[in-house]
């Protein structure tokens, strides 16, 4: 028999796929991590480098390299035949198909952006879920600033360009918004002095609050810290149809904008929703609190595509990064004839950052905001960073922003 | 009168004009800057961008704040006028055009890659002569790794995806393959353990000798370093047409490949041929020792666009930058009514880095080789870092690759 050891399937490379693959005993398993991004990103401090505070490479983690004795094919999960134990995989690069068996399946996928169906949103808006979107953003940024300072552009078009506006307010929203607004009163205003008057940052959001997960005190806050700020916070402001150049809400009213950030929550992959499990009305896979999808042996599901029946839990990267934990460890004991745990949430509390060197700590003991809050929010999000290597060079990018400031340059 | 000073507006950003900029003293000239770049480039690190060695943003400088009092426009300059001393500029993201006086011209737009009229380079092959390139070339090389490695791909694709070839034995080529040696011995052995073996590096090389601008000494020490290092030197190699997967040399041979560099020199840029001024037979503008064009009281050209009548001297970084600081001077000394000082070329010497710890150093008074010129090679390269923000970062991203290793995640 070539296979002496369970073949272990685990889609995803999230905060979810990731953990569990790093608890994992891999004496124990025939490990195959299958996802179209070959590495680990650190989204929390995603927001931080659409603007040059942090750089690109310093939150991620390659995945073929974190884990010794793991296979990884940079692949789709097309297709799942639960009867016959396989997954129809497609590369992620040049779409070539090829089938894989499994004896373990572990479903960690997470979820895609929601645009509510709006129009125009996915052709004009730029998301910020991946690296590859905050690059786009980044050099959006720039490019507007450099397309802003030709001779002779009528006023209007200037401030069409110089307006950046961000759908959603809830922690990523919030978040790029104060690193956009640090962009501009500490590196910017240094590059395009005669620009930055004409600036204006706008956040949209549908419902009565920003950081509506947040402490109330916290969310006020945070409003009036943006009005010192200049960042124009619009509630109950639905966006009806967007265009290449401006957007209309649905009270009627347009919006220019030169560059349009579209964060406002999660909705299912069409692989999730082509799955045979039972879902519940968010499209999430329902599982059992051991993470086992109902009304299987051999499938698991955690992270955002999956929901545990009868509880409510958070869809947090701490609550997805705990699932993964919870699953290496159950997978561990089953392996070696150890009945499992169930999983337990921990509830550890939430940052942000809002800008100019201020944060929110919203924790179960205590509600921090300000300066000191900033200061235990740069060293949680530290403490929390996956590998040596990325904490290292998150502090020698903080360090070099303080230094010698963000560049904007355009490549 | 609006304009006391005299408006000087210099074209480029590279080593000429860069250097000239970081010269001028703006006191005495009213400064503009235009250049579809909005950064200086450090290109003998370039390279070293390719896999990771050095990051992108360690090497490069921005011109606004490089210098105060400066204005910057992120354009092409399209037309010029002589007669009514106007520049027509096209902004180099939307196209927008505007007219741009000048008293005084300085032209250092630098040379094209020089594809030789042969069929597919444009389209299939990747250049390496900004950042944006070096990028694309990562993409890639990452990106064949990650496609060799699906499951039940042909032999021969593998070969193929795994196959890099680099056009052109000049030190831009020599040293692209050198840093994608180290990357794979160093690097991606871990991360792609199965694939190595069918790794293949082939360097084509029209001529008769690799690096013939160095002493020949030198250039048959790396032709040896590069069979031990399994890097193929093909010399006499014309390439005949490129296709998406293959290429044909003149002699009817078959080249299949991955990844396609060429760096085969340059030629001049179709802004240069259009203007109205004697050039040599290589397109470029002639000026006399004051890098003044030839017939003109009030434009000067200089860098790789541009060649002083009577002299032969490289096209090199080095060249540039001097004739940019020379030129600098010899404003500064007109603008005060003082008589300039003819440029002067002072040899220094070649450097080339060749892959595992060894680089050649063809100086006026030495041809060294090897470990302790590969030291050299760093500590000359650090010292004519522009900034120290560049030095430190360099420095940083040294100790990092020899700490942590080169990353291998694709964004």
């Amino acid at each position: 028999m070539k296979h002496t050891k369970q073949r272990l399937v685990i889609l995803g490379t999230g905060f979810a796929s990731f953990s569990a693959v790093k608890g994992l005993d891999t004496s124990l398993y025939d490990v195959t991590v299958v996802s179209p991004r070959n590495h680990f990103l650190f989204t929390p401090l995603l927001p931080s480098t659409t603007v040059g505070t942090i750089e690109f490479r310093s939150i991620i983690e390659p995945i073929r390299t974190a884990k010794e004795h793991i296979t990884f094919y940079h692949a789709f999960a097309d297709r799942l035949d639960t009867a016959a134990r396989t997954l129809l995989c497609r590369n992620a690069l040049d779409g070539n198909e090829f089938t894989l068996p499994y004896d373990l399946l572990v479903i960690g996928v997470g979820a895609v952006g929601n645009t509510f169906g709006i129009a125009g949103v996915e052709r004009y808006a730029l998301p910020l879920k991946e690296l590859a979107d905050a690059r786009a953003i980044r050099q959006r940024i720039i490019e507007n600033f450099e397309r802003a300072s030709t001779p002779g552009l009528p006023f209007e078009e200037r401030k069409r360009l110089l307006h950046f506006v961000v759908v959603g307010g809830g922690p990523t929203g919030v978040e790029f918004a104060a690193e956009l607004h640090d962009f501009l009163t500490e590196d910017l205003v240094e590059s395009y002095p005669a620009m930055v008057p004409d600036v204006a940052i706008t956040l949209l959001e549908a419902g009565d609050a920003i950081l509506s997960s947040f402490d109330a005190a916290l969310s006020e806050y945070t409003v009036r810290t943006f009005q010192r700020q200049r960042i124009a916070v619009r509630l109950q402001s639905v966006v009806a149809e967007v265009r290449e150049k401006n957007l209309t809400l649905k009270d009627g009213s347009h919006v220019p904008y030169g560059l349009l950030v579209w964060s406002t929550g999660n909705t299912q992959a069409s692989f999730v929703r082509s799955l045979p499990f039972e879902k519940d009305r968010a499209s999430r896979i329902i599982t059992d609190d051991h993470l086992r999808v109902k009304g299987m042996t051999d499938v698991y599901a955690l992270g955002d595509c999956a929901t545990i029946e009868g509880q409510a839990l958070p869809a947090t990267s701490q609550m997805a990064q705990q699932a993964g934990r919870s699953l290496a460890r159950s997978l561990n004991a089953l392996a070696k004839g150890r009945t499992p745990e169930p999983f337990v949430y921990n509830h550890y509390g939430m940052l942000a950052y809002i800008g100019g060197n201020k944060a929110l700590a919203d924790l179960p003991q205590v509600k921090g905001k300000g300066f000191s809050s900033w200061i235990f929010w740069r060293s949680a999000y530290l403490t929390k960073l996956v590998s040596v290597k990325n904490k290292v060079l998150v502090v020698f990018d903080w360090m070099k922003a303080f230094i010698f400031g963000r560049d904007a340059s355009r490549f």
